[in-house]
């Protein structure tokens, strides 16, 4: 009756309780964190984002507190056993009540989570200016990069599933249609395999040349390269996969460059392995296109972490010197853009293990080429 | 090519300037807006949610600037005679990007749009310690909460839509589909109207009685009162609308509740005229649920402004002595909680023009009996 189910509060527990340890390593007091994907992590409940503050507070020792709307309370029934519920009234100030679940902060520093909008944050600074206010980022990073045996589980069949949905979509002709109209496609067969909404852009001919590009009302043509970049949710957890295909017969130099970004997608995959800095991922996939003399046409990092967010810690970007450890997902996606011609990336997610790289999609990697 | 196509500069001009009129009247110096149904407002464009820093700067008198990561600088293309455009390059820190854009800020205000992620407001007030850091609320509400033609004739045609999306809805029966099965399909066919993604919740039997119900697998039955509550965007303004209906003969009870909740919704909106304070529409219905002795079971405000947001200024709420203007759009939404039984809500958009108020929602209103 309109309270969630959770399942698991003992996985929640302990994630808690591994934050508290990187509060006192980081020498963060008090912890606040808002609806957001560190909130789903830590609790099991994503929050509803809204006017209304809803905030976690964690403090370095002791027990955590939700405070949250009144109407919204009854969600949270579940979880009492997790934590303290304070509901605040419509009449009522939230940041006050927040300030009252914190008690005396002179002098201690608070972690806002990076998601909190910022006037829950400045109504925050109002309520407790006494406190000093950091990034989350530094102590929710070590917990949320490396993903559980139940998360790699997760993910690994969000990836089975987008991949599943690429099969049948290029099974079919693309010519004729607009952009918006093969994306509308391949999202839906994604949605039909029961992943929840995710995300996806499709840019053809010319607009593949741009890894940004909005998708548009243009029409595909044969002639053209479409890159397609979507993945879908599974317990909130992102699948993220791109593929680029040919309509009709491609150019010798179309298939130079495609050849040399799927030399390069190896060339990361094959970097991968614990211990290895994040920016050495980067850099082998920017040497073999380097060599190959399309080096000023990757205009991006390689990669980026993956899980409830769909760009989240560690990012594979030259100047990272984090290394990798087992259990990290990330992007491996390299890309070349010849503007005003054609664009071509292919993008897997990857999971560290213990002994190297292992690849989660397994959607067609040769070129396809469709009607 | 990755651009966006923007309409209506002029319009983004005039937005702008009011703005800075607004930011003299507050005594803000410059103002910071993300990606957010603001920065839509303002520019014409909403910008990309994304761990990379997106921010308009306006300050009181001179130009306004955005800075963009690089990659993201060609979809503004069509925006360069309304703003300067500073791309920050990936290896570059973006807060020192804004800074430098700012210039000196020390002893000034800073007004900072409400839905920045905490994460890019913690490094601005790093990059600009000297600055005072304030809520870009009271200055932007005053334009957004004031409908421009162009707005309402949007506003109008999306409720037109979505009501019709209703009445093709009711025709079918419910029995026997879960809430999560009957709200898909209420969504299906408002987006089949051409609505974009909005929101929507369903809750059914018992859990009608609870406003906040997260829609469930509970299968619907003969007996249930329905609360279905959801909206499309068109060019990003949301329709709102809640209707409640029952499977099979309902009780005497359930019939005389619907009653009175019908007659609340019609008494907030025969209470609005400019002029009129906001929390004395709250007030009007509130009176008349009273005086039915339902009074405890109307758990929550009569409505909220809509609009870029699906929950803005002006809330209509006990407290807010906010005068009506002419050209506002807000919900009017009253509703009866009975705990364990059954929930009744009835709400329209509504208008307010110069002689009163305007519903924006016609679909059927009058207790629906479906199977």
């Amino acid at each position: 009756m309109g309270s969630e189910r959770f399942a698991d509060l003992g996985v929640h527990h302990d994630r808690l309780q591994r934050a508290q340890e990187e509060m006192a390593r980081e020498g963060v007091d008090v912890l606040v964190v808002g609806p957001s994907p560190d909130l789903r992590y830590l609790i099991g409940y994503a929050g509803h984002v809204s006017e209304r503050m809803n905030l976690l507070v964690l403090p370095r020792t002791g027990d955590p507190a939700y405070v949250v709307p009144v109407l919204e309370a009854p969600r949270l029934a579940g979880l009492r056993e997790l934590l303290g519920v304070h509901p605040w009234e419509e009449t009522q100030t939230p940041a006050e009540v927040v300030a009252g679940v914190v008690g005396d902060v002179a002098g201690k520093t608070v972690a806002v989570g990076d998601q909190l909008w910022s006037v829950f944050l400045l109504a925050l600074q109002e309520a407790m200016p006494d406190a000093r206010w950091v990034s989350a980022t530094p102590t929710l990073r070590p917990l949320r990069m490396v993903k559980d045996g139940r998360e790699i589980e997760l993910m690994r069949e969000g990836a089975r599933r987008t991949d599943d949905a690429w099969e049948e979509f290029i099974a079919a002709p693309l010519a004729g249609q607009t952009e918006n109209e093969a994306l509308d496609r391949l999202l839906a067969l994604t949605h039909g395999r029961g992943l929840g909404p995710g995300f996806g852009s499709c840019g053809s001919g010319p607009n593949s040349a741009s890894p940004h590009h909005e998708t548009s009302d243009r029409v595909i043509q044969p002639g053209d390269a479409v890159v397609f970049d979507w993945g879908g949710t599974l317990e909130g957890y992102f699948s993220d996969v791109t593929r680029t295909i040919h309509v009709g017969e491609p150019s010798e130099e179309f298939r130079r460059v495609y050849d040399v970004v799927l030399r390069a997608n190896q060339a990361a995959l094959d970097a991968v392995a614990p211990g290895v800095p994040c920016e050495a991922i980067d850099e082998a996939a920017r040497a073999l296109i380097g060599e190959e003399g399309y080096g000023a046409a990757f205009i991006h990092r390689v990669g980026h972490g993956l899980g409830l967010d769909v760009h989240e810690e560690p990012y594979l970007v030259s100047g990272n010197a984090t290394p990798l450890l087992a259990g990290m997902v990330f992007s491996d996606e390299p890309g070349i853009y010849l503007q005003g011609r054609f664009g071509v990336r292919v993008e897997d997610a990857v999971l560290c293990t213990d002994t190297g790289g292992e690849r989660l999609n397994e959607a067609t990697r040769e070129l396809s080429i469709v009607g």
